[in-house]
């Protein structure tokens, strides 16, 4: 398989209501990571909020235990939870809590969990992105039972990885070519073009400023792609749940 | 929606090698109860059977956090690991060491995960018989590798529960159904019509010992059937994955 | 020592009132198995019950470090509570409220704890046979002081172990038979006959439904001499407490 | 019932051989108190000692749940140990470590396990003093099967409580003086009259020099009382478990 | 280096108002023992004196990681308390507490935490004179903003190790003494002379009730040394942060 | 106090060999902002590590319980690691890696410990730059003892904040800056200016790629400043311990 050219993505696929339990579902695939996003909603905020009708959202990641090429021990048995579980989870949470307005979702609380089924690189993207997905499925469910104000979701937010790996830049990288980046870029951005956030890392290597720059640019130009797919999946009626959307 | 007659299955449907770096894997589904199990293989035992030349099998259940009505908090977030789970763990461990020849495994441990994506009712017999699949696809690479004598699984296992709804036999409880039951048993069984565990409890109520019996009858009555599609499961080559099989 | 019997049940001996603490207590021995059990009364309610009028019931087992042949960790020492301990508790839970009315119990909370002392086989079955009586004390020190309607015991529940050990049946496993036994089943059962809760478990064995029978009739065969050597512990007055019945 | 005077100890009682799996047991009791001691032995030490030819001894308190007024919870589900119980086991081993020659002992580890069964105060004084029984046996034993030189335990240690409650020095105080005491002083001494451990505490109060004084008097008053029926106990053969010895 | 004499303390440093956010603050040296003691109020109290109009005081002790000569992994990593980081603050709550009226308190809780930057022994007496005075400094300012009665702080307390090394009397150890130390005891006292807390050790050794009183005798002959640079630190005012006070 | 300038610093202060034990040590000081770094070695890595003459380096965080102008429970005491403090570990150790050969460093790891004394903002940024300098005073000692090739360390790390406070840029946010703060970035750059980390977040705002390139600006623009006194401190010998050096 040639590799792919500089700014070319993974496919994407996203099945929305996926299941039928939470208030907004999706299974989102970059490629062959799979992540499955759920909403849930509860009618109650955490205590220094309450009384001021403001809502709140929080985001948990995890990864079901042979999600990557070896298994890993789950973080129930070992009794504490991994930092880059809760690193990955905290990126989450503020990349949702950025398009909300937390005043119009009055006081109701929204968790996104993203459970990775299966992880090839990206993962911490793809939840960001297909929980987008699922948040609005939710906050359209409060707004046509009158439970929310109208534009509580403010406008979409998706995420993408970039790095430069051998040399060369890259836009969302898989697994093997995460291991091999001398730099890896985590990029969150409005559906209008607005940054996030941006997490650029070397790991045993440093950057320069132009190559950050043209990371970014990579980043901006496949924004219009994943937020066009994205809003179709949030437009899939409930009917038409396990069809699947690509880019 | 009619109730099933007494002695009548949810749609049972199989997708295996749902995932691709386990061993083995598949998708299960009894109705709106939805288990992904996979089988991971690791080439070392636990310490008290080292260099005795056999080997071991153990299971870890778990479910995603809002597979249920209401989102349940994580384990890993809790610090502990809930008593239900590792109850259902310790039984689905149980049913699989009952088939499989340890010393005919080698000094191979699997590892079989069964978490519920979707749950309604039944989640520990749906883990059991499809942990059995996974567990088959992990034996049968082990042999056809040459790690592993032929022969090491034994038979199928699998599980149904079967209960006492509003004083009437029910054979594969929903979770409207196990919610309401007076009598809740779970029955594992191998194809060849043996028993390997039997589960009945009361919850608040008490059963007779004929009741217990026909509860038994309705249980092994459609181990034939169960028995087909998981044959069929193990029989599906690795490149048709994601074609799903049904009863 | 010859082999008991297969119907033969080890010696039973009841201390009641062993401690003068709870509102209820009994050092149950079963053979070489000692377990003490006390009961104690809170007058509250997990929240989920609050308010409805009706009470609740639960039960914590644990062992002693060394109870057995070999030392032990305490669970308190490794941070977790151990799957098996978790798995008997819950198993003593339900077998006591399967006998207990709650709505005639008020809005108090009886637990029951079951601590081993020393340990040769079936100390589930001795726990919640002993368990019975310490609570039925309990609920009559209720019933004595107005808190509780009357009848909140509805009868008394037991319980025995029973399986096949080296090809033959056998009533009420020691340590070594169950070491050896390729099927290990408990059963609780009513004072009047009936079924609360039947585990039967083959360990690395199957078993037949005609010896699942043989078994349930051992261990209903043996029900009488153990709810009456149970009434007597219940009818002792507490100025004899440390009088040891048996059976 | 009259205050005892302040020199008077409640009544001890010692049942060695109390169980039948570990090295040495006694169940120790002063007057309302109740602690069952065992000793269990291995033949390792922890890894800073292993080569050295030299054992090492350790204990560990605990309570059983209902063993006070009311119930507390367990530290196994609480997942943490608490402050005191640790404290008091710390002490416990040192108290031993005192009188134990560990370089005759051998790389044998002896684990002393004191379990409050029934609290009325003083129990880590009767647990220091019944553990010294428990691993009197538990070395007479190794003594015996030439697992240790001879001499290993070099004499008898005891501990006993002593303290000032509404203003009058008294030994060995119960829950209820405990309750009101204004200053608690455990004392932990050899059969020989050396010190091996003082611990003063004013709980809301503090005291002068001269009290110290008295109430080491009183401490070491009472020792031969207390080494008596040390001896006896140890001397006791296992063929007579379960006779009781009194002061 | 001479060995200091028997009665001889350490050089003692103390640098009060050393941090600015707690209410009370004071960088305590004694010699190369540096602890960093802070006093944090809350208008608030434990439950079970809740409305009584009685106060509170705690302590917590810690340690940095490299405090010590070699790396201790910290007690968050591990998911637990050492048991001598819990005894140790235990004992400084207890000596905080015999100088504090609660009721002039009122419904304030004090938390004392003494955090050890550097350690070379007697880090427990260090952190109890040390906190006294971030005590003091606390209860001063809520009596100037009339948030308790006068005289909440009775009066001072202090505590210092004394111990027998080499078979020589030996006053403040510090850690090369410690280690090698027959006996090893704590003394807290009160500026009055009297005691709140005494706790004196044999590790592997016994000692006599004469070396008990010139243990003694030492630690209270440089109780007046202690007690004046404490004063003098309690009563440097806020604008002269960061000078230090010495013996 | 007028407001600094965009590109103001906070005065930076360094006091090098703070602390005895540590291979090395700096208390490093934005403003009120206060963090002591330690640098730890061991001859040991990690096991994936082992036997491949590569070295480690990993940063642990925390911060003392009223470094804060509220109190903030300990980790230890909660049992569980603030995903906030695992997350800053996790950069710091990331920024140190970045400048560390670690093949030169042979087989040892080094611990930089950063503990936050007192907090006004920018902890994470003042820790990775004083992380710098304990970690180079350790890989000197290393050098000077032969115990590492030369050129362990390749340059200098050093990390500062930015923001947008009330639409205006702001360098190196004190706390009551970050707390109002727009967008809030971490910078973490070589002495050469090369790029290590770079973190920008939105806290319900977003911003524009301009706003990041300003930001960037402003970070490079001090890059001389805090290298220079890093250099200085580093140079700093260990007889001059305690000197405070400047920017």
């Amino acid at each position: 398989m040639p590799r792919r050219t500089a700014d070319q993505l993974r496919p994407i696929r996203l099945t929305p209501h996926t299941i039928i339990h939470p208030e907004g579902s999706v299974l989102i695939e970059f490629g062959d990571t799979h992540v499955l996003c759920t909403a849930s909603v509860e009618e109650r905020v955490p205590k220094r909020l309450s009384g001021k009708g403001s809502g709140w959202g929080t985001s948990e990641y995890d990864m079901l235990p042979r999600a990557t090429g070896s298994r890993r021990d789950r973080d129930s048995r070992k009794g504490r939870i991994n930092g880059r579980t809760q690193e990955i989870s905290r990126l989450i949470g503020r990349a949702l809590r950025a398009v909300v307005d937390l005043n119009k979702l009055g006081e109701n609380s929204i968790t996104v969990d993203c459970d990775v089924i299966q992880a090839d690189g990206g993962t911490r993207t793809a939840a960001s992105t297909g929980g987008c997905i699922a948040l609005a499925h939710a906050i359209r469910l409060l707004e046509s039972q009158g439970r929310c104000k109208s534009g509580a979701l403010r406008e979409l937010v998706a995420a993408i990885s970039v790095g430069i790996v051998e040399d060369q830049l890259q836009l969302d990288l898989d697994y093997r070519m995460d291991s091999n980046a001398q730099v890896d870029m985590n990029v969150v951005m409005t559906a209008s073009g607005e940054l996030v956030e941006v997490q650029g890392t070397g790991e045993g290597h440093t950057f320069k400023r132009d190559q950050l720059n043209s990371m970014l640019d990579l980043a901006f130009g496949c924004l219009p792609t994943i937020t066009d797919v994205q809003q179709r999946a949030i437009d899939t009626p409930l009917s038409e749940s396990k069809v699947t959307l690509t880019t």
